[in-house]
């Protein structure tokens, strides 16, 4: 640790904001949290109070002019995060940018065409998942062959049903089912694969419980499959409806074996028995299952920022799974087979 | 028990024939088996010695005629199922069947039509999985509302690999992977979710480990999507190349609850810890999964025969199984999404 | 199958004596249930109208003059258990005798010197859960080595609360909870290592929801320590109050693995999600447990008759689990190490 | 968060010490990690290296006479804890001690005595099981009552086998496998129990697999039952030749539930299928288990020190853990039933 410390600011400040900012602040060894940026006076306050950050500003555009900056970490709106990760790169600075990049796939590859003009830069997009331990196990596990050869991901992302439907209100700018949950299925799937060119993909869905969202084409619980030009297969399903909690699961086949990440959504080790019967309470959301990884996600960035390795996750992987929801979400729309 | 004995006579006696005898013979309350057919006769010899069966035969013709014989139990190639069963309608006797009735739906509705001109004749098919207790256990708490509004299903038949392929040598009479295993699936879609109707269906399919298959246009992983009429959905998938054992499952997910039936494929209530681990060993086959659910479905069939209890599968079953089954077959094919 | 078949006799048919002679007279091949005996004359006209019973006797004594009966089953009170089987032996009929053979270990050792008297006949104890075929495999698995040497046993019987209390009533009797309860787990730890000679043990309980039970020193939760001269150890648990239903489980420890039956008391292969969590139904008794292990204990005693193979217990399995009974029993009263 | 920051110095810094001092530097608010203290020059050169600590000192006392440090987190050998926490307090500092405090229950005692002179100073002691996520969900439950009345524990302290034995050279000052293993069992029988007073003990073990134990009265796998004064019973297993990982569990079981936690040893969230069957890989030691509760536990300390929460631990834990782990050690010793 003898190079100098990696100075940081961070871009919104919601939920998952205050999360990185946190891991930032407190738990990434190598980076020092040293600015925020955010258009919510009570956010910046936030920053001020809790983390004791001094250098806040309204404006992404502010924090960008502070040359002592090495580098951003973006939890803005989706809609922000193109023109926001181009504006950094074009600022000379290290940059993060949470899932999705954009909607379109078009943008993607704009503002991977700018990351390629800034070679020296990192640029990674926020698949998490790949930086939780179980995950992480899993592909080490595929890497040593211990699976022959991997052909067919089963992956899924199923919230805890939240009766008031808040995410319908979110419907029409979440760009669906498949490109706010799914993409991190696919990215997965990818990963996992040995990142195959997909090819064509069929999905299917319905509205189990939130009629509001027919309004804008969306489903409560969606299935997709997805074919790549090696053979591989992948099939997705994602729900917001789970009665019991969030269980986000993948499981990966191969010629010698397979391997399951997550099942059962354990909240902890403890099983209760009673007169119910036998069981274990589950997870209650994403945070609960993904605490380690949203730490280890920013230990990673840090970690290539500095220099100590490459950077995990580039933006071509966030262009291919946008690419890939895409062709999914068309073809729920469609209801015919589409090409990616 | 004070009516009389049903008095059984059995066609086929390979290994799925020798059990059901066995079970016929041994235990099956309130059946007698008195007949067997087959043209093989090693088969009838192990009738006469280990069942002490007299009245053997070598055409089903032979034993139709006797009129002792009050239901036939046809375990038969499938190519014979459909004529033979009519035959049987025909000479007044009740028959079970085994799955499928028929690869083509034409046939299987012109065995329906026979059977409804024998309205007095039960005539049921063996879709054995629907007699496993857990299987039972799982629809009651449907039936009891306990999972709410069930709307989709997720089901597998996956057998263990067989390195010499046995299979391939059938691949050309057997109908395609989705015929031969995930009939039964599709049959306990049907029934789970309360025989809604398919409408369309998209399948797509990997060779991943025996390449003779692809002569017939066949695949040994295979997935399939099915549409239902009132917004249900269903995803199904069949391998022959499971790595370790035969691991046949299926999940409801509804509107309240979930549940899932056969995970982990449990041999046994051991479990194990070694340095490789803790873990448990795995069915190897269809067999050992389903034992007690080829006794239960005889002890149906017979109760249904003896007036005790209505048939809990019909032939229309069987024709809405092979109807959505060769739809899922026609897409493997085509690459596109195919109406039922 | 060419030497004739097993007549076989019972006498008591309670609901575990009616259990054997539905297996006896339904699935227990190469037997022949021929007669029973009961002081109750509606247990007689059960056997006569369920299961077609004609020689029906109101005391062993006019059963064993029938000299056509090869075998007696012996489902009667505990307190009669030995000298019926004494009587049995001097009849010239193999017997089977649920367990325990006796309270009292002077007794049990006076059978034993009777049953040698008669080298022929096969004398057999119900020790049922050794004919489980979980506890078989785990039997198997520890002759082939795979526990390097087994050296602690860990095994108990529970119970599911019964609110009524209904086994207070038959405290008096029934030789206090290790007896009724441990007695399995005794002869398990002995089979599982080896039949090792006990030497110490020492015991200790609770009286968790019955206060009735301490008018006869007895406890509705048990724990005992025993001591092997081979180093080896075994703990049980015995309990009458478990909320959830009920568990029967054995642990065996051995230098080069572990493995563990019946962890979990499924009743079934089905899982459960709900707003509750994620899990199983449980098994309600020892029945719903040891339903095949009845059946196939029946199949080995008849087998073992008819010469196919050894008895797989013997008087004295039964002798050395009373004599470790007993000094448990001594132990929980004392407060003490005990011999054994 | 306006309280000044606490002022921390650690003593010892092996391989636990270590974890608690990165703890403190980097992940602990409320706290910043000042000083430290080792006779070894290559441990405070570790601190200086990697925490940047620059005030290091060979011994304690001169540790101690730095004003400026408020608290001091004692991770060094068992016989130097009882003095060297009355030192702590005699200085005027908070005392985190790793457990046991003394393995003598007068010594234990005394510095009760010493901590009753310091009534506005933190003495706490480190259980570190009961900062563990599971355990503290599985207290929780119990204090809700979900359990009913809580009456029996069985708990248990596995190691994986270290085929070098190396802790055999340790066994002649660690107090023995109870003192050393179960002594957090203890403590958390004691806290599921709600304190009960302990009344007897009984204790065995065996040799299994490392024979040097012999020579100063160890054992490799130990047994023992202890006996509370309101009818309370636990029952502890320890053991030094897992094959397959570390695996800690503690079983509460009450009068209307049972809780278990930690059974299986899972490693991470991935289940593998392979020839070998269905299972997941185990935890190795105690580190991986627990991390997270090690962080967990050093924040308690310091909440309690900054007097925003009651210290959850008390020295009186300590001296009752090692009163009842004494007596069990006797009773190894003895053969015979000893009082707490």
């Amino acid at each position: 640790m003898t190079s100098p410390l990696l100075n940081v600011g961070i871009a919104g400040l919601g939920r998952l904001g205050k999360r990185h900012a946190e891991q930032l602040a407190r738990n990434t060894p190598g980076a020092r949290l040293v600015a925020a940026c955010s258009p919510v006076a009570a956010e910046l306050d936030w920053a001020r109070d809790e983390l004791g950050i001094t250098r806040c500003h309204d404006t992404l555009e502010a924090m960008l002019a502070d040359a002592d900056i090495h580098a951003i970490v973006l939890v803005t709106p989706t809609t922000l995060h193109a023109d926001q990760t181009s504006a950094c790169l074009r600022a000379g600075k290290h940059v993060f940018v949470e899932k999705p990049l954009s909607l379109d796939v078009a943008t993607c590859e704009a503002v991977e065409a700018v990351a390629k003009e800034h070679p020296g830069l990192v640029a990674m997009v926020g698949f998490v998942r790949r930086f939780d331990p179980s995950y992480a196990e899993a592909k080490a596990a595929i890497d040593k062959g211990e699976l022959g050869r991997p052909f067919l991901v089963r992956s899924q992302t199923c919230d805890q049903n939240d009766p008031d439907g808040f995410f319908v209100k979110f419907a029409p700018s979440s760009g669906g089912i498949f490109m706010d949950c799914s993409v991190h299925d696919i990215d997965l799937a990818r990963w996992m694969l040995g990142n195959p060119k997909a090819t064509r993909v069929f999905a299917s869905g319905t509205i189990a419980l939130h009629p509001g969202l027919a309004e804008c084409g969306d489903v409560d619980n969606g299935l997709a499959i997805v074919e790549f030009d090696g053979g591989q297969r992948a099939v997705f399903y994602a729900s917001r409806t789970m009665p019991h909690g969030h269980e986000t699961t993948t499981e990966v086949i191969g010629t010698a074996g397979t391997l399951q990440v997550g099942m059962g959504a354990h909240l902890s080790r403890v099983q209760y028995r009673d007169t119910c019967g036998v069981g274990h309470r589950a997870l209650p959301d994403f945070f609960a299952r993904f605490g380690d990884a949203f730490r280890l996600e920013m230990q990673a960035f840090v970690s290539a920022c500095r220099g100590e390795q490459p950077s995990p996750l580039t933006l071509n992987d966030a262009t291919e799974a946008t690419r890939i929801g895409q062709a999914i979400t068309r073809s729920l729309r469609s209801g015919s087979v589409e090409p990616v």
